[in-house]
């Protein structure tokens, strides 16, 4: 971790800057894949897994009726973090709006769920189950109807026993496995099996998301732009250097691209979190990956309060521990985000796993614009309105008036009409 | 407008199909026009507008500060359709979330407005300030501090002046005269004048559109996708003929490219609505554009309303007219519009200028998933939580567990420390 001892304001813009994303020209590829897809379908998306995953499947449909046995500790721990994140998610459901905006002009904002959800998971070492509670339980809070899983097979055919425990767990019946782009564009396109969704969903590989963005400008949505995660420690002496330190390798062991950032007042926090860092770095299995993260990290001293808050808020970070005395009163200075933990019992570990927050969170500086998954991903709003007789003697010459102007002369007529059978 | 007689549902998704969009392969030219805005700023914006607008500007800020006059009647209008348009996007504000998800876990959701909106108003003969309004005023209420608009100069080098006067009374004060492909480039990218922008907004031509995807697959964000304005009006015999034919033809005058679909239960009440289509068009002074969108249009007979119900939820209507009997009854039975417009006095330009709804839809079928403009467009949200040492004793261990199971040691070490102190 390099440290800035209060560096200028100019400099900031690069101490913000993220670690480089491999400018990798898919999209030939990726374009491929889709035409492929759209001629061919399942069929298409069987090839591409004998070739990418080298297994031959029978189908793309893992039939995942019987019931998986896995650690029941471990059941117990994703049952309590399900409840925790259907709480949180249950209550951002969104009132409908009612309104008079003038009498006899009645407005109405109307909430409905998407109707089919894509959940890519990828393969890998790790299974994430974590991420198919954290996609799934918004989806079903919302009322969406249709979600399925896609997933890449593992070396036997088969898939992970704790991904397979967790869709029972949720009642998701539908996962296909299949993986990278293919299926990715599967859920844009539709094929024989898998319907054609709403939204796609899902962390993934540099082919995932250029999929992803191909099948958002054809007009499907996605969760959000892909990133390598990154967390900023905002600290001062109230904080344990040692939590601090287990904070910014819990990220760091994400992977190599990770980012993590520490930012506090003082060079001797700065050192003491150093020490804390070399000493646990060294029983962690993932070192390789955490020792390239903290290459690309930093720990930046500024001795103004208000300095501080601005460089928060310009680094916009994905994930944003604060660790100070009064944490919450920080709260409303902070205006880019994807979540926030407040003190020293609120690690990062704890939203991705099981306080209730949803860990889809946007990275990349992308908290400046972008939303974390939430209840909202998934439902669309419908207005509505309602004008009466009284309410068109009112508002209509105002209409005829504004069409006018646009040179709208059928949008004046519409209202002339009824207004004239008014008088 | 030709007819269907209780068509099969089998060719439904053909009566469902909108007009081909033009397969215009614009990326390369608009991925050009991005790299002289990159590289040269303001300067290749200027030379831009000298090429295709024919206009030599000094600068691309347009000096609003000296009020404007326009005809007091549109003025008064202009300012009541805002206060309808204000008061309904005030009421779309969310509620913070802040529950516990369990004893001494807190869990919130926060919203901040968005920083920087850019809002593109297009050139040609019709000055769009309806727009203005219902792009500008959202964001304002959602406390979004730098909004400016972009807008091509006409002829003169100037500005129409019921778009400056409407930016007077709305307190928006940047103006940059500059259209097409290299306005969004600007907003997405940045120059010295035009600051980069969290959200695009705002219709256009083609060349508009491939910028804004463009910008889009960059991470910034935009209103949605574009297509064709469309109507579908949904009528009983309790519908008058001549005002569902006006509504048809606000629809369709606005271009050659526009679709119109009645739906009814009888040949009777069609052949009654398209006399009053052939009586009325005669009179439009944009019958051209009329004539050629009712050629793409269609007046579909469904015998059973159930069939009808899917067939609205099929076609997924911009905008959907609903002129039965009880007419709100049938609101939850909508799954997929953008703005439904109920009874006899509501047409649809009532929401285009006046009820207070938003008239930035999605068109295309994306009602299936998109959402009109709304407050909530300019709004994002941040998670917040924070745990306290009871919190921490009952859910560290269900952490420890799923971390492990994910095999991401640091994530549980995270716990483990904290969970160590508070034996």
């Amino acid at each position: 971790m390099k440290t800035y001892n209060n560096p200028e304001k100019s400099s900031w813009s690069s101490l913000c800057k993220r670690a480089q994303l491999e400018a990798s020209n898919l999209q030939e590829l990726v374009e491929s894949i889709y035409a492929k897809v759209a001629s061919e379908g399942d069929k298409a998306l069987l090839a591409y897994t004998a070739q990418f995953d080298g297994v031959d499947l029978k189908g793309l449909k893992y039939d995942n009726t019987t019931e998986t046995s896995i650690d029941p500790e471990l059941e117990k721990a994703i049952k309590d973090a399900a409840r925790n994140i259907r709480k949180f998610h249950k209550a951002q459901r969104p009132n409908d709006v009612d309104i008079e905006t003038m009498p006899g002009v009645r407005c109405q904002m109307l909430y409905r769920p998407l109707e089919t959800v894509a959940i890519y998971i990828p393969g890998g070492t790790a299974p994430l189950f974590s991420t198919v509670l954290m996609l799934a339980i918004p989806a079903l809070e919302a009322g969406v109807k249709n979600i399925y899983i896609l997933t890449p097979p593992d070396k036997t055919g088969g898939l992970n026993p704790v991904i397979s425990k967790t869709a029972q767990l949720l009642g998701i019946q539908d996962i296909f496995l299949v993986g990278g782009a293919q299926a990715i564009a599967a859920a844009a396109l539709g094929t024989e099996s898998i319907t054609k969704a709403d939204i796609i969903t899902g962390p993934g590989n540099q082919y995932v998301t250029e999929a992803k963005n191909l099948a958002q400008s054809e007009g499907v949505l996605i969760d959000m732009p892909a990133g390598p995660s990154e967390l900023l420690v905002w600290a001062d002496n109230t904080c344990k250097a040692k939590y601090v330190a287990s904070d910014l390798l819990s990220q760091a062991e994400h992977g190599s691209d990770s980012q993590v950032i520490l930012l506090c007042d003082s060079i001797e926090l700065v050192n003491e979190i150093q020490m804390e860092l070399d000493k646990q770095i060294q029983n962690l299995e993932r070192i390789t990956f955490a020792e390239k993260a903290l290459q690309n990290s930093r720990a930046i001293v500024l001795a103004d309060e208000g300095l501080q808050i601005d460089f928060v808020n310009q680094y916009a970070p994905e994930h944003l521990i604060i660790v100070k005395n009064n944490a919450r009163e920080y709260l409303n200075k902070i205006e880019n985000a994807g979540s926030i933990f407040l003190g020293n019992y609120t690690p990062e570990s704890a939203g991705d796993y099981a306080s209730g927050t949803n860990h889809t969170l946007p990275t990349y500086g992308f908290a400046k614009n972008y939303s974390g998954v939430s209840l909202r991903t998934f439902l669309k709003s419908i207005t509505v309105q309602e004008i009466d007789e009284k309410g068109m003697r009112a508002i209509g010459p105002k209409i005829e008036k504004m069409a006018e102007a646009e040179l709208l002369g059928a949008h004046k007529n519409a209202v002339t009409l009824r207004l004239n059978d008014l008088l």
